[in-house]
């Protein structure tokens, strides 16, 4: 190898490829970045056996070959250079980089004992904006289990329609589900489950490259899924099994319906949360005589806390108890001024919506007394 | 206690206050902050037995009196407030908070069991202003030493003239010395050495009052010393114990000169310190025939470095190495664009000053081979 490129675009590749690696003492080639040339392009890669990364950088090629460097080392020292040509020439199984003054030998690990990264040729499924789609998985990904004992809720669950993508994930304490629109007339129905980190690092990676509107492509193939971007490919392996079959949870209707101000439920919850116990709990009282709910919690070693929020009440009176956490992260996901929230009783499971948008569903288990 | 004062007011003063408190297993009351009524308003007061900060807030007083409350539980429950009146009333050995729609118990411990903060009664010896302070304090406390087994150098050395307070702070491997001008006739010469915990939370504290400018005046007694300053006061502990003589070590003169760029050459040794070893070693060349600086560094398992950086030298050819560290705290704490390297040989202190700026020295021990 021996070609050249800019600092800036060598610097940005190695952000977006970086940060799955972690610090592999079995195996310290997954430590390593790999780079080779490819149609004309330095194409930097790497993997942790579940996710892989390609990214392609323009540059001017001399001589084609490949080699693996550590991926912390290689990141810090581009990091650090000016923003000028970057030569890179492998010599001795060495790799040597000149920028302007700078001169450095790294030491590197053979390309021929890097993972493969698997390949998917097949066609795109779909086709997604990414803004969409980042907003879309973030909308749902934490709600993923994090227990090993379920594998199939431990990720994100993505169903396709021909004119909507499902994205679910729960705990099975609480579920959000996720409708985006889609025209594609020839999307067979078919659904799999996407690891919660790959979903992580697609999120992380659509937020580094902000600002640009580009589309998604996802394709499939022996069970893994391909997300292929301007530049970037991420390749995840997929998640076997049958995910729970939860649309039967989502309350189709409620006896009591609340519309309330997001913000001021929000502050509301968390000055209650000081105040729990063990469990989380904290206690709301809906009344819709007086148009207000009344958040109360208790701790006898810390104090209590009572407050009242305004709010517009349909139906029945009701009191129900929570886990402070789970309705925060609900309504931390929503981006609506306003939420409904559809009640039927105090153990029935408990509907949160964003006014104006039927695309996304909150569901939480009350705790019961 | 019964009081009225501004959700805004408690919040900034709790987090003036708070940060000192860490969380104390064998004297609960530590993790507590005492409220009481002082002068016509509320005083917070917080202490870890080796720094006391009291601060002042107005307020609308009903009824005097006086508790502790747990500092996180406060903390988070009134930064979590609405901007509005809070009603503080003690009842019970418990504090009651009102605050619009919220209503709170917090459980508390007795005021007469929270450790006496000393009181400083006599004359400021200086007051300097609050920017010029914290800067000053800022250039020298990462200095001092973080062993335990010379207490003396553990903290920053303070001393007084008529004209300048001379602080300094050192670790034995580098050292740093700033002069603050000051216009004080009847100061009597005399030196302290301040923890640098409590100069830290000095720092600390006048960043998060930036904007607004302020006297800090200056006090001392009983080996005590007293910062105090718009509603707040600081009290800590000195350190008994000799400070070494280091104007000694500081060079009087060199035998190169050398005036670089402060940003370029910080880029370079970050650069360097990829590749160096267990000491952290770099090694610079000084060539004045050239006017130019060559920084390399090598680690056998890693791989190797040279960069080259222009530079008016005057004097002698000379090779030294540094621990990169060392040499990188000094660069980062000059705020002018270049510096002056002066040095005798291989293994002489060597001092790095602002240019245009004679109030900084930086002292720094070559490592020698």
């Amino acid at each position: 190898m021996n070609i050249i490129c800019l600092q800036e675009n060598l610097k940005k590749a190695l952000n977006i490829v970086e940060r799955i690696i972690g610090r592999n003492l079995t195996l310290p080639i997954l430590n390593n970045l790999l780079l080779s040339v490819e149609n004309n392009k330095l194409k930097i890669s790497s993997t942790n056996l579940e996710i892989g990364i390609n990214h392609w950088i323009p540059c001017k090629i001399k001589e084609k070959g490949s080699i693996t460097i550590p991926a912390k080392l290689i990141n810090d020292f581009i990091n650090n250079l000016p923003n000028e040509k970057v030569e890179l020439k492998i010599k001795n199984k060495q790799l040597e980089l000149k920028c302007k003054k700078f001169k450095s030998v790294l030491n590197g690990l053979s390309a021929s004992d890097f993972p493969i990264i698997p390949k998917i040729e097949s066609q795109p499924l779909v086709s997604i904006k990414n803004n969409l789609l980042k907003n879309s998985f973030a909308q749902v990904v934490e709600m993923a289990s994090i227990s090993e004992s379920r594998p199939e809720i431990s990720g994100v669950y993505m169903k396709f329609y021909k004119n909507t993508i499902k994205l679910a994930a729960t705990d099975s304490f609480r579920l959000a589900e996720k409708n985006i629109e889609i025209n594609s007339k020839e999307l067979k129905e078919q659904s799999i489950i996407i690891p919660q980190r790959t979903v992580l690092e697609i999120i992380r990676i659509l937020g580094e490259k902000e600002g640009q509107e580009e589309e998604i492509k996802i394709a499939l193939s022996n069970n893994q899924i391909l997300f292929d971007f301007n530049s970037t490919q991420v390749i995840s392996r997929l998640i076997d099994g049958q995910y729970p079959d939860y649309q039967q949870i989502i309350p189709s209707n409620s006896q009591t319906e609340i519309v309330i101000d997001r913000v001021e439920l929000i502050n509301n919850i968390k000055v209650a949360s000081l105040f729990t116990g063990k469990v989380n709990d904290i206690k709301m009282f809906i009344d819709p005589g007086k148009s207000i709910i009344e958040i109360s919690s208790k701790n006898t070693d810390v104090g209590e806390n009572k407050s009242k929020i305004e709010a517009d009440i349909k139906g029945n009176e009701v009191e129900v108890i929570f886990n402070y956490r789970y309705i925060l992260d609900g309504l931390n996901n929503i981006y609506s001024d306003k939420v409904i929230i559809g009640l039927n009783d105090n153990v029935k499971p408990v509907l949160i919506r964003p006014v104006g948008d039927l695309s996304y569903s909150y569901v939480v288990m009350p705790i019961k007394v």
